[in-house]
């Protein structure tokens, strides 16, 4: 028997019994999208229609309703089962995504990553440490100080070399002349490290749609090791692809995804877009904005995001990787907190360090190391 | 000259000067994401810097800042133009954007809807009066009945049969199946009409990413008139490259994208979102939920819809084209409402009139016809 898979929605409501309507109207809306008295008796109210399973007060005028789905109103596309989750009741009020369980149909048919933490660091050889990552910034820079900057970073002995999400195809950094430049480097400053070690260029896919998949090739080809690609703005489902398509690690950055998180009563948990939908839609690596710097994130949403990259499902746990605002200074607190199996980010602020950038990497990667000795 | 495109922020602070802070730090963060005292002298601090052009007050605690951006920082993808507009910044408290002035560099750069309100008449063959769309909801019917459902509503006068937004590739209704069958019987109804008027048919392109092209072009070629693109699910480019490619005129669906307006306070205004986001990706068609229904837009919401649909900019105007909850018993009053350069969605509710569907539409397509003949 095929089994339905099943969303938690926070349902704000002034009663037990409103509460339990608008569970029952969200579980129309996402299904069958018609009245419940013209519902068609047999397979459509069977099987198609979602059920209400149990809906619970969750104190301060807050419910928290369980629907099941089966897997038949969604087939094998992750566009529609995304409209499934939260299509048109986005566009209600006082409705959140809190948590999602697949069952093992929709498991099967949304495997996840594919290489996740263990993936990742197999590629990196760096069995138990944390990841340190930091971010090229094009920032007055040609193409050639990029390269020399990637080069730099990964001689002291940086993880991953991610690009700016604001790197796309602009005049001055042409995608075409900047991967493959950017990509010798690396492998270049690769070859003289000596202890099994390696990083990896995640270059960032900010073209157009029908030559993402195009472009994503043109990387790989030209020594991109992973791709960094931005869902809010490119879709889920075309990150799901790339990752299918290509075969690399994917590195997905939170851009123009805010407004799903930051009010309470709307969009979704910051662990489900974060952790949960990142997964399901094939990232490696979930990029999201710590707490403490310029962003909005509390230090619980944060710590929520975290869980759920490393939670049991769906597919195998993935990396979370907190950016935005991070100084050297605040890293071995930083490394206390979230622990070895993530990527660091480290953007704007290494650019303060200027010529000091090698020693700054390096003292970085020591506090990342002894981190994970203790 | 390059000249500058803008973009307006409502931003939530206590005071004016703090209102001045947050933009400065939007300009920073939308375009070189870095401290201020990084940033180098000549072309960074010159051309790629955001302006801060003007900061009001708009009170209630809420101030417009108006932000120049240079089209170096987004070549010519549509994703690094959203990611400029609202990218890191949507991941901030308190700031919403509320208005665009793309200026005739980026007009040139990204021109909008390929058919707009002249274009989607020209198709129908109705010069003047409103078109009206019933919904094809799958319901407990066959592909078979589907078939017959929207022969019916082309006989009877509908202007557009636009599939139901949740048909994607499900077991029940194959993509490959449905719309070749669903194209024969409208083209085999328009055969019959005889006002000079065509029903034009939507189907919704609901599979995953890499196949959505191809199944773009296998609608056409089966004999779709348009299609029925997400793009809070797809993608934003992924809409407008499915119009460059096919030459089909495409409708927007809003399913997903409600957060993004939902809070007062992030994301963007209704306008902004389902209008000159929409024209600006390429829509010729904007579905967004009519207020009465049961969503939660206010009238004052949709009007900032349709008036941005209607607006001089973005490229040329778009159809708004309101649904969800539509009753035939509201449709005089709509027609009064909304005018005739709208696309009035019709779906659940047509469900009640079971076999009276022929003769409500004709009722509606007359309402329509005399709404514009006044």
């Amino acid at each position: 028997m095929t089994d339905r898979f099943h969303v938690t929605y926070r349902i704000r409501a002034g009663s037990l019994p409103e509460a339990e309507g608008r569970a029952v109207e969200i579980a129309l809306e996402q299904t069958v999208e018609v009245p419940r008295d013209v519902v068609p008796k047999g397979y459509v109210e069977d099987v198609i229609l979602g059920r209400v399973e149990a809906v619970e007060v969750a104190g301060g005028g807050v419910y928290a309703a369980r629907i099941g789905y089966h897997p038949d109103t969604v087939g094998h596309s992750l566009p529609q089962m995304l409209n499934v989750i939260l299509g048109n009741s986005s566009l209600q009020q006082g409705i959140r995504v809190t948590a999602l369980d697949l069952g093992a149909t929709m498991q099967a048919r949304f495997p996840g990553a594919r290489f996740g933490v263990a993936g990742i660091r197999r590629l990196t050889g760096r069995p138990r440490a944390g990841h340190l990552c930091p971010v090229l910034k094009p920032m007055g820079r040609s193409i050639a100080d990029l390269a020399v900057l990637a080069a730099t970073a990964v001689l002291a002995g940086a993880d991953i070399i991610k690009e700016d999400h604001g790197l796309a195809d602009q005049p001055a950094h042409p995608f075409r002349d900047r991967v493959p430049a950017i990509a010798e480097a690396v492998a270049r400053a690769n070859a003289q490290r000596r202890d099994g070690t390696r990083a990896l260029y995640f270059p960032n896919l900010g073209g157009p749609a029908p030559d993402l998949v195009e472009a994503a090739h043109r990387a790989k080809a030209a020594g991109a090791d992973g791709l960094l690609v931005i869902p809010g703005l490119q879709g889920f489902d075309a990150m799901a692809g790339l990752a299918r398509d290509t075969g690399l690690p994917v590195m997905a950055h939170p851009a123009f995804l805010g407004a799903h998180v930051l009010s309470p009563d709307t969009g979704f948990s910051h662990g489900m877009m974060f952790g949960t939908l990142m997964r399901l839609a094939g990232a490696d690596i979930s990029v999201f904005p710590n707490h403490g710097g310029r962003f909005a994130f509390s230090p619980g949403q944060c710590d929520e995001i975290v869980a759920a990259c490393r939670a049991g499902a769906p597919g195998m746990a993935i990396l979370p990787s907190p950016g935005g605002g991070m100084t050297p200074e605040r890293m071995p607190d930083l490394a206390r907190a979230y622990g070895p199996e993530t990527v660091y980010l480290l953007g704007g602020s290494l650019l303060r360090s200027g010529v000091e950038l090698a020693s700054v990497i390096s003292r970085l990667r020591d506090v990342l190391d002894h981190a994970s000795e203790e």
